[in-house]
Formats: C-alpha cells, sequence, structure tokens
C-alpha cells in the first residue's frame, strides 16, 4: 500500500450527505462528539480509509482480533428529502505534513465526487489557557461570509480565536472551500483536560439545532459531572494544600 | 534503488507454504525464534529483500567483506504433501511509517502471488511491565476468528493484551487479512530483558506443536539458565544492596 | 493534494518582471522588506502557491474565515517599458529539503516559463554575533560577476559573509542561476531581535535605489524608535541591573 | 528540481577509470584524502551531482558568488592504457535514508553505464574509541574475497572491525556490489580529532602503492605536527591540570 486508499461497500445510495468529522485532537472534543453521533443515531459503517501516512500500527481487538489503524465513513439515514449524514472519525491522523494533505485531498474528493456531498462539519477543541473551563464556548471559523451568516444566532462566536487550525478539522475545509463546498470548523473551548465532555456538549448542542437532531446528552452530562467531581477532590487533595473550598481553584499543567 | 525489491533464486518450488516471521522487536523474541528454526532446520536462503527504506547501512563482516542491510527469506521443505515452511527474518525494519507500509506490503503480495502462501505467523515480544517474567506465557492475535478457535488448546492467550502491535509483527497479518490470507501474531511475554530467550522458547513449543516440528530447545534452555544466574548476580550486587535472596526482586530500568 | 500547485487569476500581462522575494526567516528582514513593497505600492495579489510539504495547518482570520497556509505573488506595474515588479511572499517555508526542493523549484520554473521574468532578489537577514546592531550592512551573494560588479556603489558589501543561506532565500537564487537567470541575495545585517526594521530599511534602501522606486520608510523609522526604546528599557531594567547609561550594552541570548 | 542530477560536461572520455570517493565523514578522513588527490594531481571537474535529498542550502562564496551544495566529480588522466582516475567529493551527504540509496545508486549507475568504470574505492574514518591515535591503521572491507586477497600485503587490515558503515562509504561498495562491480572501504583509524590528517596519510599509503601514484605527503606531515603540538600544549593547559609530560595522555569526549 504506497498511496492512501477507501474502501467502500457497494450499493450505499446517499442524498446529497453533509459530512460530521471529528478525529483524535485537543481534548478529544472531535471524537467525543462523533462517537456520540455514531452510538445514539446507530449510524452504519460503508467506507474505511487506509493510508501509509498514518502510524505503522495495528490495533488488538479484545476479541483476539486485529484492525488495521484507519478512519471509517458511517452514514445516518434522514427523512426523505432531507440531507443524510455521513461521519467521519478513526483512531489516528496522518504523521506528516506531506501525509496529511493526501489523506484530507483524498476524503474531500470522495466526499464531493462519489457521495456528491454538500457540506463539511469538522469538530475540534480550541484552548486559550490551562485554566479548567466551567462554561465552554463554541468557536468557529467557516469557509465563507454566507456560512457565518448561516451561523448567526447560533450560539457560535467568529473571529475570536487566533492562531492556526492543525490536521484534519483545518485541511478538511481548507480543501472544501478549493472544491467549492462549504464547510465549518466547530472549536469546543476547552482547557485543562484530555478528555473534555463539557466541550463536546457544548458542540453537540450547537449541531443538534443546526441538523435538527434529537440528541440525548445523558452519558455526557455523567461525564461531565464525574470530572467535575474529580477535579474537587484533585483540588482538595495533598498536591494542592493551599486551595480552599470557594475559592476559585487554578489549575497549572 | 528507490523502492523495495526481492531478488529471489531460481528454481525454488514450494508446496503451499506457510509463513514465520521473526525480525528485529521488543525482547528479540522474534529474532531468536526464527534464527533458532533457521538453524536447528538448516532452512535454505532463497530470496532477500532490500529497501531504501532500511536505515542507509552496510554490515561489516567478519571476513572482511561487506552486507547491505536486508530481510532475507529461507525455506524449510516438509514431507511431501504437508505445507513447506518460509522463515524471514533480517538486521533490520523500516525506519518511517511509509516505508513499513512499502515493506509489508511488497512481503505480502510476494508471499502470496509468488509462493502461493497460504498461513501467517509474526513473532514478537509483549512486555506489560518492567519486571522480570519467570514463566512467560503467549498472548495472540489473529486475523479471523477461525483462526482463534484453531488455536483453542494451544496454550495461547487471545484478549489479554492491550495496544497496538508496532511494525512488522501487525501490518504483515493486518496485509494478510486484507489479501485473504490468515494469519496470528504470537507474543512471548517479556519484561526487563534485551534479549529474552525464555519468551522466544514459550513461544518456540506453540510452534512446534502447530507446525508438527520437534524441536530441541536446549540451546535455549542454557541461554535462560546463564541470564537467570546473571541476574541472581545483580540482584546480591551492591546496585541493590537491600534486596536479600528468598525476597522477590523487583527491577525497574 | 499532492504536489506544489500555482493557481494563477486570468488575464495578468507582466513586462519582463523582476522577482522579489521575501518569506520568513532571520530577523523577519526578508518578511517586513516586501510587505513594506506590498502595502506601498498597493501591490495587486495575483497568484497562490499551495504545497504539501508546507505545515499541515490553516489560519484562522480574524473575520471568522480560513486561508490554507500559502506563498502569494503580488505585481506592481511600472511604467510603460519598465521591467514591472513581482512580490512574493507568505506565512510558510516549506519544512523538508525535499520540500524546499520542489516548492523553489517551482516557483523559478512559473517564474521563467509564464511570467518571463528577468531577474531574482531574495530578501534574508544575515546575524554574525548575538549583539545589538545600530548601523546594520546589507551583505550580498549573486549568480555571478556580472551582477557583483552590477551593484558597485550599492553599498551592498560582497565576500565579507560566510556559511550558508538556507531555505528559499538561498535555492530561488541558485535555481535561478541553473535556468540562465541572474539574482542576488540581499542580506540585512541583524542581531539581536526577531523582527528587526532597521535591518529592513537598510535593504529598502538599496532596493529604492536599483529599482527606481520613491520608498517611504516613515513607519520603519516609528518602528526602530520604538524598538530602540524598548531595549533601552530592558537595559535599566532589573534584568540587566549592572548596565549603566552611556554604557555600551550587550545582550546575550 | 524533484530527483537526483548528475550534469556532465561534453567530451570527456575515460579509460576504464577507477572511483575514489571521499565525502564528509568520520574525521573527515575521505574529504581529507580525496581533496589531497584532487589537489596534487590537479584533477579537473566534468560532473556535478545535485539533489533534493541534500541539505536546503547555498554556499557563500568568498568572491561573493553562490554555490548550490553538490557533490562533484573530476578526472585524473594515467598514461595510456591504465586505468583513469575519477574523484568523487562534495559538501554533503543525503539526509535521509531514503535520499542515501537514491544519491548513491544514482552514482554508481552512472559510473558503471556513463563512464565504464571498473572500480570503486570509499575512503572514511573508523573510531574505536575516544581516544588519540598514534600510529592509526588502515582497515577495510570490501565487496568479494577476489578484492580481499588483491590488498594482501597493503598493510591494510580485514574483518578487524565491528558494526556497520553508514552513508556513501558503505551503501557505493554495496551497489557496487549489486552491479558487478568490485570494490573496497578503506577506512584511517582515527579517535579523537574531528579532522584527522594522521588517519587521511595512512589511507594515502595505502592508495599510493595500490594506484601507483607518486604522493607527496608534505602538507599532511604539517598538519599532523601542528595537530600534535596543539594536543601537547592542550595537555599542559589547566583544562588537564594533572597530566603531566611523559604520561600517555587520555581524551575523554
Amino acid at each position: 500500500m504506497e498511496k492512501t486508499i477507501i474502501r467502500m461497500k457497494k450499493g450505499v445510495e446517499l442524498n446529497k450527505p453533509i459530512l460530521v468529522v471529528g478525529l483524535p485532537g485537543i481534548g478529544s472534543v472531535g471524537k467525543l462528539v462523533v462517537e456520540h453521533l455514531r452510538k445514539e443515531f446507530k449510524a452504519e459503517r460503508f467506507a474505511t480509509l487506509y493510508s501509509p501516512h498514518f502510524p505503522h500500527q495495528v490495533m488488538m481487538r479484545s476479541d483476539g482480533g486485529i484492525k488495521l489503524v484507519s478512519n471509517s465513513f458511517y452514514y445516518i439515514k434522514q427523512k426523505s428529502g432531507s440531507h443524510d449524514l455521513v461521519i467521519l472519525t478513526g483512531d489516528v491522523q496522518a504523521v506528516t505534513p506531506e501525509g496529511q494533505y493526501e489523506v484530507n485531498a483524498k476524503i474531500i474528493k470522495f466526499f464531493k465526487e462519489v457521495l456528491k456531498g454538500t457540506f463539511v462539519y469538522t469538530i475540534g477543541g480550541y484552548s486559550e489557557a490551562d485554566a479548567f473551563v466551567s462554561k465552554p464556548r463554541v468557536f468557529a471559523n467557516a469557509t465563507s461570509k454566507k456560512v457565518i451568516a448561516q451561523f448567526a444566532g447560533a450560539d457560535v462566536q467568529f473571529g475570536k480565536t487566533k492562531g492556526a487550525i492543525w490536521g484534519s478539522a483545518g485541511l478538511l475545509i481548507a480543501f472544501a472551500k478549493m472544491s467549492k463546498i462549504d464547510g465549518i470548523c466547530l472549536m469546543g473551548e476547552t482547557g485543562l483536560l484530555d478528555v473534555d465532555p463539557a466541550a463536546a456538549k457544548a458542540v453537540l448542542l450547537v449541531l443538534s439545532k443546526k441538523l435538527g437532531l434529537k440528541i440525548n446528552t445523558e452519558n455526557l452530562d455523567k461525564m461531565i459531572e464525574s470530572t467535575a467531581k474529580m477535579l474537587k477532590e484533585l483540588e482538595q487533595s495533598t498536591m494542592f494544600p493551599e486551595s480552599k473550598e470557594g475559592q476559585k481553584p487554578t489549575y497549572i499543567r
């Protein structure tokens, strides 16, 4: 395998699909969001992407099987006439710039030419400081002014972020734009955490509204609660002896 | 040389061969196992793989000659009607993800299309902790449920390992699976040691049973004994002054 | 996108253009110089270069939009019969040697074959020591003795520098020379600073004379002044308690 | 420039040439040796190799000119009927394994197919320990037993070295062997020094005998003397206060 390839099941027909992408990244926000959608709506896997630009590893499955690291496409059929949804998630991202360009260009080409897709959401995390974020905002950057206008009133903040979006979350909407497809990158505000369910929930609420999906966030609420509890315990532990209840804790990595 | 190449001797005819692969890796388990098979059964070299993805080095031979780093194929003829064995070993593995994909895809293509091979064993080490392992188990991950079932009663543990198999040990069985060839990765449990003969012996016993080979492990037994002696001396040395005989030693890297 | 590409607007006609290149580098001298030219002469963007050898990132725009990292070409029309100017600048340079060769070879091919260009200026910084430079000189290396002779009396020093020119500033004039196009690398002397407006001004004065451009350096003068003020404050601060006014400060990274 | 290229002057006719290669490496032995041959025999440059696998840099010349990093071929004509000599030297070696394979395969292909070459010498340094070597030996590894036999009595030691030969010194003779051309790697014994004229002289004496060249090593003798003087001064300096004259000094990096 010398090039990135996508293997697709036969017979899948989708109606002008919308792509929602969540791959490993900051605060695991993207992955939490799309895994939530995938499970909640029983999305069906229909295509797999393999690449020599992924790490050279094979995952051990708990049933004793194996799985070459990959990215997978799932679909969620919507009612007739509506845009179907396609979810893209996976174990890894490409490890080099050249690999990132090849893989992400391949995804957009597949989405446009094979799936006849119409819009791309990429989901990520955005971390301004290493402080715990209690009420995460959702930041966004989009491919056009038209898209920015469409998200007015969607509880999404444009132009508040600085710097660069690395990896698939950025390249996919940049390549979409080059291919005349609109898209947006939604970034849940996150801070201290490697896995941030509160940031994921904030993004899901935006998606829920824009995609017309009823999303049950109960399991995220439980994760948020247990994360908060864990942080509280940390705060009271001997590692932070001088912090007292009622004081606003500051976490420093 | 811009691509990986395999040079094969003319006139080699093999009967539906089974591949056994042991390359440099954790605890040198794979290399110990296949070097043992190679010597014990006087395997004959019949093909060599060179790759620009290997380190750019040439080995100095003790007779004053040279040897470009490579991987080599050897065969062990079995009695008529049985699967012949092919052994793959070598000095190195490819150094980049792209190189690993190219080299391992090439090996499976060669094994399937040229040698008409039927099954792939890859041998590695698996290290759960940095503690010395006195009775190493053999862990495994396989390409299908059928294979897992075939190894019932073979003193092999499925589903007890976590994480990823890196390099050829993983990619070869993943690419075999993609090419409709079954395979298994056998991992000898290892801990502290760079070269672990006990883990190698455990894997050899499994192979011996499954391949119907009588394997003399006397030389490994000697290595195990001398390794144990060396560890005992270390334990009593001034580097670990507080550990006493009878106490369970703990080794920390 | 697997190769470097250049997208050009239709209908742009240039007269035997001269290229002036300033990309990120030492003291940001190149970028300061060409951004100054670009703004002062209201240069018009007419072509964009994208490359898989650039970092895999997308810039967040302050209006909520996005921009794939790139290099851009701008033109400045000169009076009829004169050489037009083409400016090349951008966010980034290629990250690997192979990438640098591909991108810079592509630029020279485009400049020669599509734009029918005639001469290449690359602008960089040159740092001999980590000391603050109050009166920066302009060093240069050129593609031929003819060019060196043409710069006699231009307040440019040849043969005073040692070592290598890394990246586009060097490769572009080397590839130009291979394509029978002359060129020069102008290096503003710089020391301590990440962004050195005095070095940039020194180069601009040379360019102004050679290109027959009236360049207003007022904004650079302001930057130089505020930089000097900042350095003075640093000098008097507690970080350098023993240095006194009137003494020549020495800064050490 | 996406591939390694060799540009050759027209009209050069060589008689079954022998290649002598000295590129940057351990103790600069290879480079010292071939630069010595080049100057002493007024070798003429006739071909240049450029590669995107070299570092992306351009050398500043002391006359204000530039030079893209490269490897160059020079010839030394011998009396009619004898093998002509071709010298290969340069600023750099390729920076990645893939680059090393591409560049060195290209060199052997050019030497065999274009120059009709017959034998390859590569020159390097071999360092067993970080101690100063007063009477350097010459170690060697060769492509065949025939070559080893030809060097009997040439004051060259086979089979005394261990490990790997990295880079061009190793790959060139390995690729020569694959192309049915014989060759040898001569390694001057070196220790502490970045530039070791004594190791270079030892190799030159071997070459002188084997190639039938009268080589004047006066300038190397001067370098050896001044290096010895410098080492003596170091030894007596305050950095090594306890070492006394007459004692054997030990240098530790």
